[in-house]
């Protein structure tokens, strides 16, 4: 399975096929459904506890996802498609959620994703973008030459790290209530990784 | 933030309130509907693929999750109101749900699990639970004396623990084709941590 897997990523690497997009496409359409599932009308001790000094709530984890749907994704590739690598991105602002977030309830914020999310993958869908599109360079700040390709799939492996951090930081809060179990909840044991 | 948490978990710790018992049986209910809305009619490359040998795909958890529905966690629930810490918990088997689900499809898996999990939350809600008899224990075949008050933190935790294992599978399925992003993505630096 892993060896199918590696196979396909290394033609990933050279191009994204316009299959993967759609592919890429049907996971960028999920994600406000099952955050909207998971989350909405939970009690604030679930969605708005973080774990620990400046470390994200659930609410803060969805207003950073709608931050990115407005200051990032088709931003950077409209930039990519307009200006290729002569234009450098500007960098992302990880707290640029905390002053949009203010004053809002987290049901307003998942509408407000939903919202956002369906108007950028209507304009990724209206650009038709065919394979060449999809291996244009832009210029990251940090990290330097990136394509089109890789800036969409890192949309949806985004999607997925936040789903994952949600998920750890709800488990924080049961964390004593557990008892011996949690040497078997791998969830107790995720350090984060993300910087 | 934490110190709050922390204080409330010491008292988890010593006693799962009536009001907590809300808290865990509310998060039950979302993950059938949250699991439905990321995972239903994707493609297989986003559910059928695991991260290699041994290792479970989307679709192998939710039958996971469906096999922990018939044999965990309201049997072992059963077991604690009857017979206390004279009777040990069966031992339950982590690829149990691999012949129950042979033949099915994601679709059907996910329909499963979401009536399994109401018919058990509507039990446990019936058996109107007081606060001593979550203190009351049973025997883990592994961990010894636990309560009720702990197995039911862990049936949430572990709704948990697998939310943030499948978007650490799916992650995998774009390790290449995010390019130099694959640095800032933490679910991609995250080891498991399951046994």
């Amino acid at each position: 399975m892993r060896r199918e897997c590696k196979t396909e990523s290394k033609v990933g690497r050279r191009s994204m096929t316009e299959h993967n997009l759609q592919h890429t496409i049907l996971l960028l359409t999920r994600t406000p459904a099952a955050l909207n599932a998971l989350l909405r009308d939970l009690p604030d001790a679930w969605t708005l506890r973080n774990e620990g000094e400046n470390t994200f709530s659930a609410y803060d984890v969805v207003g950073h996802l709608i931050h990115g749907e407005r200051a990032d994704w088709m931003s950077r590739a409209r930039i990519i498609l307009q200006f290729g690598e002569t234009r450098t991105f500007e960098s992302f602002d990880r707290l640029g959620h905390v002053r949009e977030s203010e004053g809002k309830s987290l049901g307003q914020l998942l509408d407000e994703f939903a919202r956002l999310r369906s108007e950028n993958l209507d304009e990724l869908r209206a650009l038709s973008l065919r394979p060449e599109d999809l291996e244009r360079h832009g210029r990251h700040p940090s990290l330097g030459a990136v394509t089109l390709s890789q800036l969409l799939a890192t949309w949806a492996a985004h999607d997925l790290t936040h789903l994952h951090q949600i998920s750890r930081v709800m488990a924080h809060q049961c964390r004593e209530a557990v008892g011996p179990w949690s040497a078997y909840l791998g969830v107790l044991h995720c350090a984060g990784h993300s910087s």
